[in-house]
């Protein structure tokens, strides 16, 4: 089903109002979610809804935050979220980190106490609108196994790098630490169809093609599988996400970080408060003039769009340029909502009394 | 053949001197390379001397530049490295991240006309001794083909992050973007054995185990392997480190990066000056005490130690600990050497009238 950008923004600002978000809150939390929904990244979009709703029912989102900075350098800052929507949390972060770029070449911004912020791309593409290059990342519920482990130690745990362009689209990097996005997984749950080796091992830590076998004590594995192909260079990353996240901000980290879904529950001891974030935004004009930079990354699109293909039919893909193409189609002819999210839409809209969106 | 520590120190500070280098610049290129070795990242250390010696030979390495900053901001800065030695040029850009961190919370850094700084991991851990996350990556000789592309574009590009903890070794993540790195191809190549398919591609873009394929057009893989375990990522991650090292400092960045071996020519056409690299340093308390911080990291350490191991006999790694190990090792019993390194070194002994190393 194609929705309107419009319907689809009112619909999902007014559940943010009905669970006692302020407008401001409400309206930031929509474009947030829409942002992913226009850019492809439905996973992370509207789908979400229903989770931050269950979230909030449960008491672990707080939907008037006292969002704070709680410790502070001239380009470094802590953000205590209050236990908000990472939605709104995470925005607010950025700012300051804009802030501080603005006034001293860089900004770097650590974030607890929140909950799950959406897609990483958001907050790195508000620096981008300055000029910056952009910096997000964020930590999420364990469902992936360290390298020679079969224990659920990490989230997906994204990093998102964007940098500005000239006359092309922002180069993007925006990307889970998983071999597969848990995203993708669902969809072959859903499907029935088995998913390729690498992407998840079973309780026994073997490989397995099994979809479900995450809920059988099965794990997500790192990228890169397994450790020949380079699973300790995910694990990396994932852990360098983590501590930024976590143990930089007094957020809670590794298998402490609290679920996002909301049947099962937070542990007992936490280590922190809440998921947590990192975000940052530095100055390209810090290091050459804006415009230069520009031309030298149009450039290198271009070089590496021309880059000799394996198949003619099939080009090299610039980080970000499926995103942006996505979202000229999606402004202009809807966003489509598989009927699954749009019946789960509709019980909230029942339950909270608002318009249904078909 | 082990050689101790000073041994080897002085022997390589000997051969920097004898190609033009002044004391303070043979003393910390040596430091660098060393390093590599004590850690046991031998393809870094002293079997690249007679690499750089070529570089030199060829004009390509200027052993006495004039390093110096181009342009900056209170938390940013580029620096022309003047064709130096990258292992003089990066700890040059790293001291400049880490005073202004020390005075504004974070510095970062961006470097051209550079070449070939060793590990990145002993950049990063410059900022580690002064209780700060370091951060080093550069770009490299384009071997490694974009997903969809046979054709070598980028380097095994490595980025680095270290992280100081308490009672153990930092956290150190310091990885090349490529599915296995360089080094693994020629200890195959060297041995006669077959690499694991993923690693790399023939000049067709089908998979290969033959370790020679480089030669003959065939190009390195992205971590990930292919599209469907993520390829897209670790070109995503190589990206990000080019646009970082190339585009933002003026250095020359995807194919037009110089190669390392001094039989191949730069690119008649660069787009920047030599090769370029990315340094920066964030004060742990910037964000929360450093005391607080290392502790929470020692638990997240304790916490993936302790991770259900898949096999008992190998518990979960924590990134840089195995080279914590090997530099305490080879501090006390000396640096394994391998005879065919012994012998180009003391081919380079011999050129330059200095004692050889046995």
């Amino acid at each position: 089903m194609l929705i309107s950008e419009s319907a689809l923004r009112t619909f999902t600002k007014n559940i943010f109002l009905s669970i006692g978000c302020s407008d401001e809150h409400a309206t930031l939390a929509a474009d947030v979610l829409l942002r992913a929904d226009l850019r492809g990244i439905d996973s992370h979009g509207v789908a979400r809804l229903t989770g931050y709703v269950r979230l909030w029912e449960k008491k672990r989102i707080n939907t008037s935050p006292n969002i704070q900075i709680v410790h502070e350098t001239p380009t470094t800052a802590t953000v205590d979220g209050d236990a908000g929507l990472g939605l709104v949390v995470a925005p607010f972060a950025m700012k300051i980190a804009i802030q501080k770029a603005e006034q001293f070449g860089s900004g770097w911004v650590a974030i607890r106490n929140s909950n799950h912020f959406g897609i990483a791309g958001y907050h790195a593409l508000m620096a981008v609108e300055k000029d910056m290059i952009g910096y997000a990342m964020t930590n999420a519920s364990p469902l992936v196994a360290p390298t020679f482990s079969n224990e659920r130690m990490l989230g997906t745990n994204p990093m998102c790098y964007a940098f500005p362009a000239g006359k092309y689209a922002p180069v993007i990097v925006d990307m889970a630490t998983s071999a597969a996005a848990n995203g993708k997984l669902e969809i072959a749950q859903r499907s029935g169809k088995q998913v390729p080796e690498g992407w998840i091992q079973d309780k026994n830590g073997n490989f397995t093609t099994d979809p479900h076998a995450l809920k059988s004590g099965g794990s997500l594995l790192p990228l890169g599988s397994d450790r020949g192909h380079g699973s300790h260079k995910g694990f990396g990353l994932s852990a360098v996400v983590d501590i930024f996240s976590g143990v930089l901000s007094g957020a809670n980290y590794g298998p402490w970080v609290p679920p996002f879904v909301a049947f099962l529950e937070p542990a007992t001891n936490p280590v922190g408060q809440g998921i947590g974030h990192f975000v940052g935004a530095m100055r390209v004009d810090g290091f050459r003039p804006a415009d230069e930079f520009k031309a030298h990354l149009d450039n290198w699109i271009e070089r590496f769009k021309s880059a000799s293909p394996i198949d003619p039919a099939q080009k090299v893909i610039i980080p970000g340029e499926p995103e942006a193409e996505a979202e000229i189609n999606t402004k202009k002819n809807g966003i489509p909502v598989v009927d699954a999210v749009v019946n789960d839409l509709n019980e909230l809209a029942k339950k909270f009394g608002i318009s249904p969106l078909a």
